[in-house]
């Protein structure tokens, strides 16, 4: 089988991934910050270490503002209904997954109002684009670092420091380049950053979480037991209790710093590196496929490592169940949960093939897998 | 080691729990649901199996009103939030943990009112009790079915129905019972179930799940992909879709699954009767021990395996400290996350000692717990 659909989750992970949930679960399988007990304090342990192996990653200021979540959406939904508040007016891209756009919806029908750049062909924003969409009430600027349709790969540093300038809020969606890409809480002045463990940074699933920046005064999703200040009846303003009711995931959260340990091992640049040849590649040998369209920005621009296409007179959905069953490579077909983006590039109604490389995806496989795309599309 | 923690966590998990995470995230670590090529088909079947047995545990008459959750927590503020609005009037217990108190306490900042219910002197509800606290806006009842610091076991059945009688909607928090103790949802006609998956039900720390039924029309706590209706701004109404937004931790649930399969197999009546032993064996020792104060009901009344208890001249925390650095005898002190319950039994300065065992938790392990602390106990 050769997996191509780690846009949606990474596959395989490292060993040490599950090694690690394993131990996890066995060896130190205590509810972590609820007890003083010896196994609970070193589930503590792991799950600190993960938050400082995080912090390292993205250059955050302080581990203890990375929250742990599900996953990226409730992250998001974190950042964007803590953050965004009726009569305010939020900036955003037309590239955005349903994790951003159905939370925005939400807000619109409370008022709140929302502008979407278009960004210019590929969907790259520009700071004027973005300067003239300001108002006076414009709080946040909210944005999907890479887009998981087209991997157009927005300048996150420039646009970051852009909207900082113009007193924005900025809530960063990193599903796509979390763990691949550079980001860099500190430096570029990120307010929230949504994130997945179980995409780039190779965690296992049911990880995610949120930098909250300490400017940003917001509520929590959910209120419950967090281990501290239980005497009070209200939910303690430290982080990250706060944002942390109930038991965590603590085995995936060990597993998610196995992950992280095993990137930094690696390089992260080394990663990107990878999957940046393999993009390529495949872009490369994709165009020269008659009856292809490809979406999406060329493989000299900045891209994340997601390629959308569609082939004349084949539909995505039956296309990518040849490609399953004939064939054992595994795509993505459809919409991938975000219709704004589809609707930028003219695919709502048809959804595209979504080829997505990862790091232990081989050059090897790219030939196979083009060499079966061009005998396949051959007989269509 | 001798864990006794079980009610913040069991452990250790059945060994089939950790070889299907193990499975789930090596062999069909797919995204489960957002595509249709074969391992996501197999991820989305794992979570699907783990649904059916949630639903034959329960007696619940669909599956797919069953949604899962990161913990009890997020759950209970679904149904919360979701069931309570302005102007309402809730009734719950004053053996409630923060999980829906701190949600409560939010509320009442908004308006709406509630009543705990004091119940016996134990914190057992009568029918009566609950029909003396109507009132023209009272909307829905709330109770822990068993209480995570007295072990106090409600009659759900008893309360769900005449809760129904009076047109409340019922509201369980399964936290310290699922799994263990009978739940039916069909029979009894609980509105909305709140549960673990990583207590009684023995799977893996970042599952849990609500059961939200027919007659429940909630709004999710957040928004986002659901791989469904993707064409659409707003959030499917269909379930359990409107309430999964996100990756959802599938090797979780499905190591959540091999949980429950392990309780059908050894059957839960066998379970329960296992941990009333010990839970009675326990009571009969500490009892004879002197300066122990028990808190919570007898044995002979119904009761989960939870016991919370101080030593006259020894702090909760310091007596807990001992048990683990001196005999590896792993409890939990203080106040459990639940002030509320504390303040019922007078222990809200000091918090208590608490011993949780669970299925694993052998009679020899008791004997030894009890003979070190009548050691430890003579020493004080």
């Amino acid at each position: 089988m050769i997996y191509l659909d780690n846009a949606a989750t990474t596959w395989p992970k490292p060993e040490s991934v599950w090694q690690e949930v394993l131990r996890a679960g066995q060896e130190y399988g205590a509810n972590p910050g609820r007890a003083s007990h010896q196994m609970a304090i070193d589930a503590s342990r792991a799950i600190y270490k993960a938050r400082v192996a995080l912090a390292q990653l993205f250059n955050a200021p302080d581990p203890l503002r990375i929250v742990f979540t599900l996953n990226t959406t409730e992250a998001l939904n974190m950042a964007i209904f803590g953050t965004i508040k009726a009569n305010d007016h939020v900036i955003t891209s037309s590239l955005e997954h349903n994790s951003v756009a159905r939370p925005l919806k939400i807000l619109q029908d409370r008022g709140v109002e929302v502008t979407y750049l278009q960004g210019d062909e590929y969907g790259y924003i520009k700071p004027e684009e973005l300067k003239k969409a300001l108002r006076k009430n414009s709080k946040a600027f909210i944005f999907s670092q890479g887009s998981n349709v087209t991997g157009t790969l927005q300048n996150a540093e420039i646009l970051t420091k852009k909207a900082k300038e113009y007193g924005l809020k900025v809530i960063i969606d990193g599903a796509q380049t979390a763990g691949v890409h550079d980001i860099n809480i500190k430096d570029w002045g990120i307010d929230l950053l949504a994130f997945p463990g179980h995409k780039g940074l190779l965690g296992p699933q049911g990880t995610g979480g949120l930098w909250i920046g300490e400017d940003c005064q917001i509520d929590p999703l959910y209120y419950g037991g967090t281990g501290s200040q239980s005497e009070s009846e209200y939910q303690p303003t430290m982080l990250p209790d706060r944002f942390e009711s109930g038991t965590q995931n603590g085995p995936g959260i060990a597993g998610l710093a196995a992950g992280i340990a095993f990137i930094q091992q690696e390089g992260r640049e080394k990663i990107e590196n990878h999957e940046k040849n393999l993009t390529t590649k495949l872009l490369d040998g994709l165009s020269k496929i008659k009856k292809v369209t490809l979406y999406g920005p060329p493989a000299q621009l900045p891209r994340a490592a997601v390629i959308s296409f569609n082939v004349e007179g084949i539909e995505a959905s039956e296309f990518g169940f040849l490609l399953d069953k004939a064939y054992q490579i595994a795509v993505r077909t459809g919409l991938h949960c975000a219709p704004l983006a589809h609707r930028r590039i003219g695919t709502l109604e048809s959804g595209t093939v979504r080829i997505s490389p990862g790091y232990f995806t081989t050059e090897k496989e790219i030939d196979q897998v083009l060499a079966v795309m061009e005998e396949l599309i051959a007989e269509v």
